[in-house]
């Protein structure tokens, strides 16, 4: 036996019993709110030709997309993300359509990364995006959505980071260095290592204004008000333009009433290249890992031939799971069953009774029971299995078998 | 604008709005019977190693699967089947348990078939296995499981052709042909060329009684009566065994009540070479290929180490979602979407209104009103997207707008 049949390979996994349950009761949560909020249900294949998502897309490095060929010679990749895949769908089949579209998916994504952090490579993302429109309400809505999914899901301490890609934009625009310079401290700002950041700015001639926000970039970070005073730190149209439109989201969630949930971060960094406006990063308890992300796209759908503003968002349904067992939150049981044994000859009697259980709702495994097993057998295979009751129709009699 | 973006590769596709929705519908309403016969939810990669999908597995041959590797230079392949998936998670996580495990899953499977007929390349399936257990209730639970689910998404003609791997296996002892002479006729017989087999035979020195019986294939089908006439056709342990077993199925779907369903068929040939016992395909109008296959598979868990019997079946949800298109088989609507324009001073007053609906189940779509369009363009809007009805709430008023 080759030790290797029962593998899978390195970043992938198997998942199971309660835990598949309950990330199956977490996808259909997640679903029902996009649902309500009027989102149509979308699919598209797990592999895509490589184009649609080529660098210029923005999406993830290509050195970390699994390629394979079709039997024309063509580059297929397995889908690292399903933006780009939503994307050519509006253009595909809403060309003509000048308002809101509203679509939502839930699909594997796969992302071939080198590290070794235990990070999953193939992932379920449930999302939602919404094409056509580029008003702080679209971009409420989605942040609205996201809390009101994080919350159907029984997450109660959790955290939505909002940041837009124009203020570090316009920082850099006033700090009149070059590009490999901005790239490095790009790099720097998106690993939050600020003592680094400094370090770097000591050996940059920047005006003092303009270094000054890149150091006060950690404490720029909070609620309505901190937008209020982080307006006034720099005259710069792309700064004023994000602080408007941060504050503008901000009035719309008051009236979603779900603004306690959002910190607005400046220093937030888009972690895709085709982010244009707001970007946010959703964070919970019990895993280190954004369990949600998204943020305004406006110029990436134009690429697959429709022109139109998009935002949108997507969950990381195996990253929420992590954190909803580790916090022990408690779902309602997807699984309550039942084990019925009975006699070779009652089998007609066992089915009809299981059949009034089962169009009651209730979860029934029925097992003939063997000849050569005692009732005590099944019980001892109902308790290690999590059952919670268990009956037994005997010739003589039809009895609840205690399971303690 | 090259062309090839709005693209989706050969032979798989997009899915959207109400197909998408009927197909979530189907797909959660055979997930329910499911439940309810107490299967447990699995979730496996969509890829694996090679190996778990190898020739003397069974399943699809491998220059159909898309292969490509991993980082460390291992064969990975997309899932082409999920049995083999399923039989080494039993062999892995079950490998203790010897009394009866049943799972059940959704996902996707890839063929990388030469042909193009239009066949679907990436395919959804839902399906169950049972293992631990090699009962005539066993092979019956499974057929009624696929009949209970064809049942509630709604089909109400279709037919499961249920034969027996031994049967075929039988009249070949009796034969006394060589493997190539076997092999030629067995594939005749898969492709129900019975005219070709005809003449094949004419050319062989077999036993008369033999010829006989493969002469009467085509007419070997029927229900429990057939079985009894067949059992008397020749004297073969493989083919008394195949009848015995089928007349004990026939006698559990009675109890069942479903027997109706069925139709068996003796020259029914295995479409995976891992079936070992009762083999069976369910056909419907609208589509020529099966919805559902499955069968017994007894040595096929062992090769992953864990020795126990399994019979299973897997429902491709494309070929069913075609099925139930072309039927025209009415669903409840999933989608009946409320449309809600709104006067921008009111998002407050939206916002309430939609959440009271949305509480209530309803599907609410919310669109601020821009002050370049009227009412009249949101209608226009809402009745080319299959809303229900439309409301209006302006700064003087909150009103019904008429769809028609």
């Amino acid at each position: 036996m080759k030790k290797i049949l029962l593998h899978t390979p390195e970043g992938v996994r198997d998942l199971y019993n309660d835990e598949c349950e309950k990330k199956l009761y977490l996808q259909q949560r997640i679903h029902q709110v996009l649902k309500k909020y009027g989102y149509r249900d979308i699919q598209t294949p797990s592999f895509e030709f490589f184009d649609i998502f080529s660098k210029e897309k923005g999406t993830v490095p290509s050195n970390q997309m699994y390629k394979f060929f079709d039997r024309d010679g063509e580059t297929l990749v397995l889908r690292p993300d399903m933006t780009p895949a939503m994307a050519r769908c509006v253009s595909k089949y809403y060309m003509e359509e000048d308002m809101p579209i509203r679509l939502c998916y839930t699909g594997q994504t796969f992302i071939n990364s080198a590290e070794h952090q235990g990070k999953l490579k193939e992932c379920t993302q449930t999302g939602g995006e919404l094409y056509g429109e580029n008003k702080p309400e679209s971009d409420g809505e989605i942040l609205a959505v996201v809390i009101e999914s994080l919350f159907d899901c029984g997450l109660k301490e959790f955290q939505i980071e909002v940041g837009h890609a124009w203020f570090i934009n316009g920082l850099f625009e006033e700090a009149g260095i070059n590009e490999e310079q901005e790239e490095d401290l790009r790099n720097l700002i998106a690993n939050k290592n600020f003592f680094g950041m400094e370090e770097y700015l000591s050996e940059l001639s920047i005006p003092d204004p303009v270094k000054d926000v890149f150091l006060s970039l950690p404490s720029l970070t909070g609620s309505g008000q901190m937008l209020q005073q982080a307006g006034k730190l720099l005259k710069n149209e792309k700064i004023a333009g994000a602080i408007s439109r941060l504050e503008k989201i901000y009035h719309v969630l008051s009236c979603y009433g779900c603004e306690k949930y959002v910190t607005f971060s400046l220093s937030a960094m888009a972690h895709r290249n085709y982010y244009t406006g707001m970007i946010f990063a959703g964070y919970t308890y019990g895993t280190g890992d954004a369990i949600v992300t998204g943020g305004r796209y406006d110029n990436l759908v134009k690429q697959f031939g429709k022109e139109t503003p998009s935002v949108g968002f997507a969950i990381n349904l195996d990253r929420l799971l992590t954190a909803v067992l580790r916090q022990k939150i408690e779902l309602p049981s997807t699984s309550d069953l039942m084990l019925m044994v009975y006699d070779k000859a009652l089998l007609k009697e066992a089915l009809k009774q299981a059949k009034i259980y089962r169009d009651q709702g209730q979860l029934v495994t029925l097992m003939r029971k063997n000849e050569d097993l005692s009732l005590d057998d099944y019980k001892d295979y109902a308790i290690r299995n999590n059952f919670r009751e268990m009956s037994y129709l005997g010739e003589e009699s039809i009895r609840e078998v205690a399971l303690s």
